[in-house]
């Protein structure tokens, strides 16, 4: 594909001007904020690169769409048209979701809260640690940034499965199953890490028919807030099916400052930062995307439109 | 070296016995808590296995001494016999020292103070974390178990540095210079670990001198109390030099509830947790060191006396 005329859209269009023109692309480019964006720009670009469409997004003349983020929903809203070809941030997000799970983890085996209470009161008391090798995670999402996941945990020790579309195998997972055979893996589970994206598919699908699986489970979501039921969760955090949640994202954000699950003891709330996409971690994959597009090699990042991700 | 008569000294000497009995070595063994041990047993035993000496241990035939835990400055209080092998276990401190190690720089790159704290306000309020990529450790010690904390730390990405007695070279570590060159690779550090033994060598090794050259560093030491100046890391903890030390040993254990460092707001202390052997890490190790022994192989974990570790 030969790219020429490239419509940068963001808030931060001068930050990602002075970004993208350090790579010295000899291409032409127009950089705007999403609501100076005319219908005339669309005509001109055959490339779209922001974080979302605009509010007045269309097609134009436009054949590649890059999501300088790795959720493309916003653009799954789109009647997305056949030939234009799109492609998402990918590479940065398995290790930023990675540390942020691992983080939570590692608070939770290393009792980081219990000696944080003992010091308070000058005490010495002698706990040991959980090691991670005993500990058996199932990660819901084993694409990119769930098999990233999956191999940085199993290098610490602990035991990855998976659940999946597909169930197919994967490296660092001793078993990967598809969504309607999660039962089959989920028998003492010490955690579940979700990183599946917002479809169709996943709204809700993780309920109580899940929930009611577990036992005494830490549960963490950095995917999309739109996949669990909160009713189901907040059900099973009481009876104790999960016995700690570590929740990243949620059907609405903000959180309205009004949710019950702010003040839930056994919760941990984060405004959504287990994966922040840096302007400079977009551009890289921008970059990098346009060179294997021109050179036709094989993408990595293509969204399949059917999919959603 | 051939092994017949076996003497574990512990108070846990009963489950020492059940684990040991189920590798069905063909030995003779006298399972005995510490205080009853007597100067028969001693003449009795070819091997001695404890977590350290008893109150009135001695050599009689004893030819081969065991550590169950991987410190042996107990047993380097004793004048040593000079044809006596003295092992010490090792290979579970490594793992169980980077977990956590990694616990409390995640703990910190991942803000986890700061949204507990919005948390408790049901405040939603953007901030991003550290990554590990951008972070510089250096790691005093790099034998077995620091070594070990370098390879974990550095394929999360950390630039890891080590120091050590003889600055050897070794896999993982950017650079590792001896201590009179310490000063060549410290700036721009983001956190010092500690994992030095108690020798002669090295006490109060971390002083004032090396804490002048830091500026806002992250101190961890998982190694021995005896290694850093308690009143110079109270000072660069009060200048900035450190700005937050992680504090698994003491000079004094258990360290006393009226030290000033309970209470300091950028310290963290556990008791001595970071490594605990558990019963059956110190078995295997005994079990793997007599199965090398017996072969005539070469051992990993032999204790140099004349260097104390």
């Amino acid at each position: 594909m030969e790219i020429q005329r490239i419509l940068v859209t963001s808030r931060i269009h001068h930050k990602l001007k002075d970004l993208i023109e350090s790579h010295n692309l000899s291409k032409q480019f127009r950089f705007l904020p999403e609501d100076e964006v005319t219908k005339e720009d669309y005509e001109w670009a055959d490339t779209f690169v922001g974080f979302r469409p605009t509010p007045n997004f269309e097609f134009g003349n436009i054949k590649w769409v890059h999501s300088l983020a790795a959720g493309v929903d916003s653009f799954m809203k789109i009647n997305w048209k056949n030939d234009v070809l799109l492609t998402r941030t990918i590479d940065v997000f398995g290790p930023k979701m990675s540390q942020y799970c691992l983080s939570y983890i590692l608070q939770d085996t290393q009792l980081h809260e219990q000696f944080s209470n003992l010091q308070n009161e000058n005490k010495w008391e002698f706990h040991i640690p959980k090691s991670l090798e005993d500990q058996k995670v199932v990660i819901y999402g084993t694409g990119e940034i769930g098999g990233h996941i999956g191999k940085v945990l199993s290098s610490l020790g602990m035991k990855v499965y998976g659940v999946s579309m597909s169930g197919n195998k994967k490296q660092y997972f001793e078993k990967i199953v598809p969504f309607q055979e999660a039962s089959t893996i989920l028998d003492h589970t010490d955690w579940i890490i979700s990183v599946l994206p917002s479809t169709n598919e996943t709204k809700n699908i993780l309920d109580k028919n899940t929930f009611k699986l577990l036992n005494n489970v830490g549960f963490i979501n950095v995917g999309r807030g739109a996949t669990v039921c909160e009713d189901s969760l907040k059900e099973a955090l009481n009876n104790g099916n999960i016995r700690k949640a570590i929740l990243d994202v949620f059907a609405v954000e903000p959180l309205p400052a009004d949710s019950e699950l702010w003040q839930m003891p056994n919760v941990k709330i984060t405004p959504h930062i287990s994966a922040v996409t840096l302007p400079n971690d977009g551009v890289k994959c921008f970059v990098n995307t346009l060179s294997t597009l021109e050179n036709n090699e094989k993408l990595r990042n293509v969204v399949k439109i059917e999919k959603g991700y």
